[in-house]
C-alpha cells in the first residue's frame, strides 16, 4: 500500500482539482473532479491510488494514449479525497486550487448549486481557480450564468 | 521539513533521471544529473526540496519561466540522491531510468567513463533510458563514441 504522503507527493505533481460548468437543460451543472492522468507504462500507479483511495475509475483516452484515475461522486470526493488532501497538505500552488475545489464541493453538499445565488458564488469560485481550469468553461456562457 | 515519501511521491511524478553525452576535446563527457522543475508559481517547493537534500541548486530558466532545481555533483548524487530513492522507492516506470541512473554513476565513481571498455558500457545503458533522455543525445556521435 503506498504510503500516504507518497500519495500526496504524486498527486502535488501529477493531479488535478477541477471544475466544469455546463449548460443542463434550462440550468447548469456543476461537476467537480478529481483527476490523474499517466501514459500507459505508469498506468500501474493509478491502479494503486484507486486501491488507496478505495474509489473512482482508471479509464483508457483514446486520444492520447494515456490513463485517467478519477473520482467525480459527491459523497466520495467528500469522504475520501478531501480529508486525505486535508491531513496531508499539498506544498505547491495547487493547495490553493484544493482550497477552492472543497468550497465548492462543500457549496453543492449544501444544496447551493440548484440556486441562483449559490451558482453565482460557484462561478466566482471557479474564476479563482488556476488557468488550465478557466479553459474548462465557455467564457460567454459564464457570462450567461451571471446575468440569470 | 518535507516527509521523505512526499518527496519520493513529488519526485516521481516531477523529476527527471537523466545523462547526457557530449565531446570534450579528444574525449567524451559524461553528466549524470537528478533534476526537478516547476513554473515560478510553485518554485517554493524546490527549494523545499533542496533543504530536504541538503544540496543542489534552484536556478531561473530564462527561456520558458520556469524554475530549476539541480544536482549534477557525483559525491552529492552518490550520497543524497540515490539513498533515498533506494530507501523510498518509485512507483511509475521511472523506477527503470532511476536503475540505470544508479548504474552509470556507480560506474563513473568507479572511473569507468575513462576508459574505452566503460563509455560504451555507458552508453548501453544509455540506450535503456526512456525516450525523453534519449532525446539528450545526438545518435551520430553516438555512433562515433561506440566506434571509438
Amino acid at each position: 500500500m503506498m504510503h500516504p504522503e507518497y500519495v500526496t507527493g504524486f498527486c502535488d505533481g501529477e493531479a488535478s482539482f477541477s471544475v466544469t460548468v455546463s449548460p443542463r437543460g434550462s440550468s447548469w451543472e456543476i461537476r467537480p473532479s478529481f483527476s490523474v492522468s499517466q501514459n500507459e507504462a505508469s498506468k500501474d500507479v493509478l491502479y494503486k491510488l484507486q486501491h488507496f483511495f478505495g474509489c473512482g475509475y482508471v479509464r483508457p483516452s483514446r486520444s492520447d494514449n494515456t490513463y485517467k484515475y478519477e473520482i467525480r461522486s459527491l459523497p466520495e470526493l467528500r469522504d475520501k479525497i478531501i480529508p486525505h488532501f486535508q491531513k496531508h497538505s499539498l506544498y505547491t500552488e495547487k493547495q490553493k486550487n484544493f482550497e477552492i475545489f472543497v468550497a465548492i464541493v462543500k457549496l453543492m453538499l449544501g444544496g447551493k448549486h440548484l440556486t441562483k445565488d449559490g451558482l453565482r458564488e460557484i462561478v466566482l469560485l471557479l474564476e479563482k481557480l488556476n488557468p488550465k481550469c478557466k479553459k474548462i468553461y465557455d467564457r460567454k456562457k459564464l457570462q450567461e450564468l451571471m446575468n440569470v
